[in-house]
């Protein structure tokens, strides 16, 4: 039996709380795209006091909570599909206040990730966090899931950011956490536990979040590398010398989709397995010469086999639509996606290793690998063949995932580096946590949302 | 009655259970000083296996446990008064493995901080976190307070450094949490919960510790500040152009106090109320000329009356030496600490209102402030006159306490920045954390420790 939404409308708006068919479709899901959305309706709150009552309403009525931010979350975190009543913070996307001195902005958990990164901006400052979505993607979102993206290797991922939280419990309790505190050490730090929680805990209303100066000069290299395995020495090398902002790799597969698809001339002379695009500020001319130097002695050592460095900016984002052009060139051909993560001295060996499962369970796939590999988080895309149904094609995937996990779990790696766990990893979260601690993480939800109406049936 | 420690020594070699009268009293105690050590008997694991198999003992015998670092923390968390066995780490003070290409070092929890620096120098890296107390203090201890230090403001707090951790849990499980992954979104972090959890959780047996490239050319400003809310202009304009690896700041009583102890002479010619002390990395020209910049435009605008820079690494260590001996110097005079925080644009507001409830109450006593300015963290240091009884002086301390935390209350500071709470903030923690927190956190207690046998009374 469906719950009365009568008592919920003394809470929200008349505007507030949807139920026409095309709203429950838009917000019952999100881009995984392979659940049928099925809400029971849409509340969009304007205060964290309604998000409070609401969530007291709904332990009242013991009806089941959605959380939902942008919606571009690719394991199903944000999906609502028995009936939830789905949580929108779109109505909540100010910022709420800017403090220069300590370079901290609180604002709402409905801000778009971009409306957040150009505030910074117009502050001559700068939020780091940034991925395909930013354009789409919450704050609260990000929040919840940990948000990484292409400069965690010098930024950190969302947690890093993150200075201080208010969140309504499952309970429907308000809590404010830490409050933009640099040094706080009186107990249990509850922010780190909301942050990647996946909205099972509760909801994030508010957030304080750092910023930071902005860069200066970046400078591109695009490297040709001869086998993935030099990819540590290569690692190694700068590292010592050069600040790297981004170090993300494609394959040759992946090139050889992207120039023809968006007309790009091949980026170096040299022909090789693999590309590394390294990324640093150039705020020095010893910078410069440091990370020359690197080069050099790369191609010396032959674990560079070519490479080209941007002279302008211009050139730095031309050299940038090789890796990011990836994603979208790909799309129409509905890859399967893995988003992985092993410590980055093993990349090689897990690449090795899942490149020979696939081969030789489905030799006729094409696999495309991408992905953050100065964080050990690489982007597993396999394509089906033209001829291929679907429906079939994602069940051979799905009796593969296994095989690539087990290796994962060899490895010490992760089934899920920045996408989280949602409704798409859940089968498979005992490859990277003990059953010891599903536990725990069970005993705490318990604590904070007894009832279990936080988006149940999400991460376990 | 006490229990046998008979079935204990199946555990434990022989010399690894200690129950001589020095050791309960040296290991019954930490740097705090003021509680009198009652413990059962010391046990000192060598192995993770031992330190579970010990937890599970605790827990069919229903014997409290107390953890034990370095001992060196000043809120009495590693006391143990009545009768509990201490787990001691002293013996698991190994590094286990050091992976280059990821800077990743694997340690023992009984590994010193010290230790751990000069590992990392030997491996041409830098172990960031530094404090007074490093020659001693452990690593375990150190995330158990999430310890913080001289260099935060550049390199963060122990939690951003540990990328994996081994506990033993309260329920006597062992559990290894992420292990040294970047990137890994499934599901709770539990890392970051044990991270100053202050051994109410488990006990960190191992820790795997990301380190970084060593800073070059350290360079030291000493400043003199005309008055404390000039701090804010001061942050802000180095901040924009200068990445600061060290803002603190001390008194000019405090500089009074340090002078003639240690024979050295004013480090600038002019008198002002407060000093700042400033370190960055001179790696380039470049960045030079900005602080260069910073300076000369803070002595146009007045917020800055005076200062030197060093030029020479020998200079700068003599900079350092007024900031670094306050402690030691005024420690004969035994002044009561408080280590508080605040936003660093609320730190003028609150230093104002705290030297005038001081003076209101006790116009007798001495105030030396000194800290971490550039984290808003203060270090308020309470000197009694010569002629007061002490047990005297502390009591009318902790009369003042409630006024000076009802303010840090009202501008949303903490109680306790760095030092942990243990016993002695613990009357105080309703201050900085709300009756619905310190709930989640006993819910979370209860799932982790359900026989409440870790470091009982500690926290809450």
């Amino acid at each position: 039996m469906q719950p009365s939404l009568d008592s919920l409308r003394n809470i929200l708006e008349a505007d507030c709380l949807l139920t026409d068919s095309d709203s429950l479709s838009q917000y019952g899901k999100d881009w995984t795209n392979q659940y049928t959305p099925a809400p029971l309706a849409i509340a969009l709150p304007k205060t964290t006091e309604q998000v409070a009552a609401i969530v007291q309403w709904a332990n009242k009525h013991s009806v089941a909570l959605v959380p939902s931010g942008g919606r571009t979350g690719l394991s199903g975190g944000a999906v609502a599909e028995h009936g939830e009543l789905v949580i929108a913070l779109d109505k909540m996307n100010q910022v709420i206040a800017f403090e220069s001195a300590t370079q901290q902005v609180k604002c709402q958990a409905g801000v778009i990730t971009e409306q957040l990164q150009q505030f910074a901006e117009e502050n001559d400052l700068y939020y780091p966090v940034d991925f395909a979505s930013s354009g789409s993607s919450q704050i609260g979102g990000n929040i919840a899931t940990n948000a990484g993206g292409i400069k965690v290797i010098r930024y950190g991922l969302t947690r890093d950011w993150i200075m201080g939280l208010t969140v309504v419990t499952g309970k429907g309790e308000v809590l404010e956490l830490n409050a933009g505190l640099i040094k706080n050490a009186t107990g249990y730090d509850l922010r780190h536990l909301f942050i990647g929680s996946e909205g099972t805990l509760g909801i994030v209303t508010e957030a304080t979040i750092k910023l930071t100066r902005q860069p200066k000069n970046l400078t591109v290299l695009l490297l040709a590398i001869p086998q993935l395995d030099k990819v540590k020495e290569l690692l190694n090398t700068f590292q010592k010398e050069v600040d790297l902002t981004a170090f993300e790799f494609f394959s040759e597969e992946a090139l050889l989709k992207v120039m023809p698809h968006h007309n790009l001339p091949r980026p170096v002379e040299t022909e090789a397995p693999f590309y590394c695009l390294l990324e640093f500020d150039a705020t020095s001319d010893d910078i410069l010469e440091n990370a020359l130097g690197c080069f050099e002695s790369g191609l010396e050592q032959e674990f560079i086999l070519d490479g080209v460095m941007s002279q302008s900016q211009q050139q730095a984002a031309e050299l940038w639509k090789y890796r990011e052009y990836i994603s979208e060139t790909i799309s129409s051909r509905r890859p399967y996606k893995n988003d992985i993560s092993v410590t980055p001295d093993k990349v090689s060996e897990f690449l090795g290793r899942v490149n020979n499962i696939v081969a030789e369970h489905y030799p006729e796939f094409e696999v495309i690998w991408f992905g953050h590999i100065g964080d050990g988080n690489l982007h597993l895309n396999i394509l089906a063949p033209d001829d291929m149904d679907y429906a079939e094609f994602v069940k051979a995937c799905e009796n593969v995932n296994p095989l690539i996990f087990e290796v994962l779990r060899e490895l010490g790696g992760s089934i899920s580096a920045e996408h989280g766990v949602g409704l798409l990893k859940k089968p498979y979260l005992n490859y990277t946590r003990t059953e010891a601690e599903i536990n725990y993480m069970k005993g705490i939800k318990a604590a904070f949302d007894p009832n279990n109406i936080m988006n149940p049936g999400k991460l376990f």
